[in-house]
């Protein structure tokens, strides 16, 4: 199951992605065509967990044999939208989390012993297929960081790991879009973490029901087609679980949250010379078992 | 004009503190009284900027003659809320803005060249009043930070030191409640910023036309009585004109959002031994021209 927010004829919408069929189903519009009570937006979905996957498979079952309140992938009325497109909070992220990318960010001793978190602020969130603003002025050094992102179900405080897995609605893919320059000079990585659409999220949310072992997915990130990143969950450095359980320990996580969960070796900053971000260049990040978020710096 | 968000008798309300009375006036009641639209939350007030403060001059105007809706500060049926209660995104924070707190905390080295920004999340979000977790198992040293705080009136980004002030609305006091252990382990200040209940805030808002040059104001920070922290804004590293334009060249700022100016000298960190919280202390924080903030530890 893969849920979307997105717009069509500028109307915002929640949808469920049917990729076999290259079709967006109007999960709004089919809701309401049964006259029944619908989430307005993925956060409220989100906030009732169980039920709204139901009646996600419920509306699905309902209008599968026909093709009504579904678009094509190629339909330009349709405008995808980052599936929480403003998060109620910064997103939270965690740095360096791969030992590869931590050694190319520096050295052997920047491997982290404990989890390190920085935020990015919500106005940063932009969908799938969003333009990146290149901020010339800003920043001579903007980078991308492909990543996979936790999206928190369940409120909770002093979360075990054992318990973690449980307080998980689903997971999505984030392009952490990083201003070196700026993330160097300001020392702490909000000012350099948190340019207009340097979050990239999306295109869709898969529940964690529909994904598998979340440690065991191959992350891709391509620029202008090219191979930069090919990591694999299985190389972070912290677990999910165990993220959860030090981000919780004395802060309420609540549904909706995001943790983005690092980015693996091969970002732009990593290579002798960089290779970072101009305009025109096309940034895709491919996690399996969710798609590929594609976006372009303008 | 000093501005409220409480409760009375669990319902509630954005008020006026109306000291020489010694009582807070129910905005809220009063504009329903009258049956005129008022804003629900402190929030969607500042996003009205001026027609909110008009309006709040008219109901101060037309109910001063009695003393209807309002309540003695000593009325156990009034709580103190945050001013604004739930911040959409997290606090902007920045770090290091006094010398003599740079130093501190290490050495003349510490002091910043540029402005280190990081942030709180709006879970941690507390009134006046309100306890302050100690959060035991958690952290073996919380400290206090008392901060004059920005609240931004109007959306913007790229921002002009020179225009910075006409985005302001007003300015609050925050005690920035820090885990120390927890902001050295995690070297991202995220985590150790964002414990529950480590973001005091209010007692309330002080729209800017009614408070005077910023720079130009003593804070004095008290534990149990005693001055800890006897600081004065006038000696900022980076002006409140220079921090917005830095935050906002490639973030756009929105109105609501809040930006904590730093701590001056005399954090319990500071101290040799170090003088850290407890259950049962008392922090008091008092900016000049605003009032004073003041929380337990619980």
């Amino acid at each position: 199951m893969k849920l979307v927010t997105a717009r069509y004829q500028r109307e915002m919408f929640l949808g469920r992605l049917i990729e076999d069929q290259n079709v967006v189903f109007n999960l709004s519009k089919a809701a309401k065509e049964q006259e029944a009570a619908f989430p307005e937006t993925m956060l409220e979905g989100i906030q009732s967990a169980d039920a709204f996957l139901d009646q996600i498979q419920q509306l699905s079952e309902a209008f599968q044999e026909n093709l009504l309140f579904t678009y094509g992938l190629d339909d330009p009325d349709l405008e995808w939208l980052a599936p929480i497109p403003r998060p109620a909070k910064n997103i939270f992220c965690v740095g360096k989390n791969y030992k590869d990318h931590a050694i190319e960010m520096g050295s052997e001793a920047d491997i982290p012993e404990h989890v390190m978190m920085f935020s990015k602020a919500p106005t940063s969130v932009i969908g799938h297929e969003a333009e990146i603003p290149r901020h010339e002025g800003v920043t001579d050094e903007l980078d991308y960081e492909g990543e996979l992102a936790v999206i928190i179900g369940k409120k909770g405080i002093g979360i075990p790991a054992e318990e973690a897995m449980e307080y998980v609605f689903g997971y999505t893919i984030i392009n952490d879009v990083t201003a070196r320059d700026l993330q160097k000079r300001h020392k702490q990585f909000l000012i350099g973490k948190s340019l207009d659409g340097s979050c990239p999220m999306g295109p869709c949310i898969v529940p964690k029901e529909y994904l598998g072992n979340p440690h065991e997915l191959k992350l891709v990130t391509k620029v202008n087609g090219e191979v930069r990143q090919d990591g694999h969950t299985k190389d972070f450095i912290f677990t999910i679980p165990e993220i959860i359980k030090t981000l919780s320990a004395g802060t309420t996580l609540e549904p909706g949250d995001i943790i983005a969960t690092g980015t693996p070796a091969g970002v732009g900053k990593g290579f002798k010379p960089p290779r970072l971000l101009n305009s025109g260049d096309q940034i895709e990040i491919t996690v399996e078992g969710i798609g590929t978020l594609s976006n372009k710096v303008f």
